[in-house]
């Protein structure tokens, strides 16, 4: 018997585990990962998110994908993780820091009125990285690509690529209810500039401080959120004038809301909300027999 | 908050919800079985069975499948009701009967060793419907479908076609691992001698009393049981002298094994696992603003 919490940013959704209560062991993550992500025999899930102390952090994440494979980071699982940890008391300040294999990330929460829940989480993604060589890119590696052309079945899109860590490609239209998503983004995805493929997002523009987006996630295909991206999609924005530095953008995806500001000293942060599921005990396969 | 218990057979995911401790809106039950049934947003499952007081039978049952709607019956759902109603004490009986909006079922469970745990349930799936009018089938009405030809993209197949309660074309083969699943099961699963399409079935006679199976189901494409369908196959297996009534046939499943005995009273009987995943408390989407 294991205890868990099932939770989700935007709908991608984990099983979190909290390594103050419950131990597992090392060579047992990957497959636990699995197991707990199985709609049919398991829970149901994007994967595995494990809670615990660290030594140099405030808090330790560790992110395990559905098919057990370790992700440095998960800026949805992040927020979940910032939520969890101050509802649950395992920081007790409002702003923390969370080491992950990626690296260390700030973290900070914004309670509900009665200051019982945590409402909305704010998680520094770190700062975009635009040259051609970091993307990655073909083409000269320290050149950036911002609105730079690129054809596909006969139409010219104006293209700007940037990494949050990976690969996006950032396309902006005029009506986000008819871009191309399903159509150009998988040809886009795989296309040979890309030699570690990318996230293909298309943007809309609205009114002030707000934009439409869609993606077409690297693997996943259309995907109802994706945290990278929407950092990713208002860089782009800000790179062509259409937005500006220190104020904030609301992204509105698929899933919901997502609000993105790009700060002068150069790390973009994200707020969004983050939702328990479910909580319970879990019994593991071999416990059932 | 709520309570929930999930549960498979054979890897076919429920989430039960114990009405003697809950109490739920009529009105809510099919918004609740897909909010449940999301895998991103909710718990993740193929949906949701109520379990609770009958006024006829010792208990109640009733299914609903992931997008809503609400079915008769679910074999694999029946052996989690009958293992959750004997492990909570919602009965004392081993043997016992479930009221489903497809009629009255008996239900009997085998305990482990220590008699703690349910180990084993049968359940009661009634008589096969053997008629061209009950599978139904195009054709004479009043005729079986025992090894009758019929051709697809040029091959001939024989095949024995019954009801459980669904439509079912059972196909024997030499060798399970080449039957034609994925290419024929499609086609003939919307054949138009099927006016409500059929759930295809392939079957392999293996040593004395075993028997390899392969679905095809209506509506799913390869699932990884079906408990009506290995009725189907044993039934299908007796009518053409490949197996006895009143003798267990073991069913072998992608997903596992299932005992089936059609006996001389009409009645088909399956017994199979069934196992607890997680328990918990689920917070409505509504709850969790």
């Amino acid at each position: 018997m294991m205890k868990f919490t099932k939770m989700h940013g935007l709908g991608n959704s984990y099983i979190y585990i909290n390594l103050f209560e419950e131990s597992l062991k090392e060579e047992d993550l990957s497959e636990l990962a699995i197991e707990l992500s199985d709609k049919n025999t398991g829970i149901g899930s994007d994967g595995m998110i494990l809670i615990g102390p660290s030594n140099n952090q405030d808090i330790q994440m560790r992110v395990f994908n559905a098919d057990g494979s370790e992700a440095k980071n998960c800026g949805n699982g992040l927020r979940c993780v910032a939520k969890l940890a101050f509802e649950k008391n395992l920081v007790i300040k409002k702003e923390f820091t969370v080491e992950t294999l990626g690296g260390p990330v700030k973290a900070s929460v914004e309670l509900s009125e009665d200051g019982q829940q945590v409402k909305l989480i704010s998680v520094d993604m770190g700062p975009p990285r635009l040259l051609k060589k970091d993307v990655p890119m073909e083409g000269k590696p320290d050149s950036k690509t911002i609105e730079e052309a690129v054809e596909v079945s006969g139409t010219t899109y104006y293209m700007t690529a940037l990494s949050m860590g990976n690969p996006h490609a950032v396309f902006f239209v005029d009506e986000i209810e008819t871009a191309p998503v399903e159509r150009v983004g998988p040809i886009l995805e795989k296309h040979n500039m890309f030699p570690e493929s990318a996230n293909i997002e298309f943007v809309e523009m609205a009114a002030e401080g707000n934009m439409h987006f869609r993606v077409w996630e690297r693997g996943s295909g259309v995907t109802q959120a994706c945290g990278t991206g929407a950092c990713a999609a208002v860089a782009a924005a800000i790179l062509t004038g259409r937005a500006q530095k220190d104020i904030d953008v609301t992204v509105h995806l698929l899933g919901g809301d997502l609000r993105i500001r790009w700060e002068e000293d150069g790390n973009i942060w994200m707020t969004g909300p983050a939702e328990i599921i479910c909580e319970g005990v879990y019994i593991r396969k071999e416990q059932r027999k």
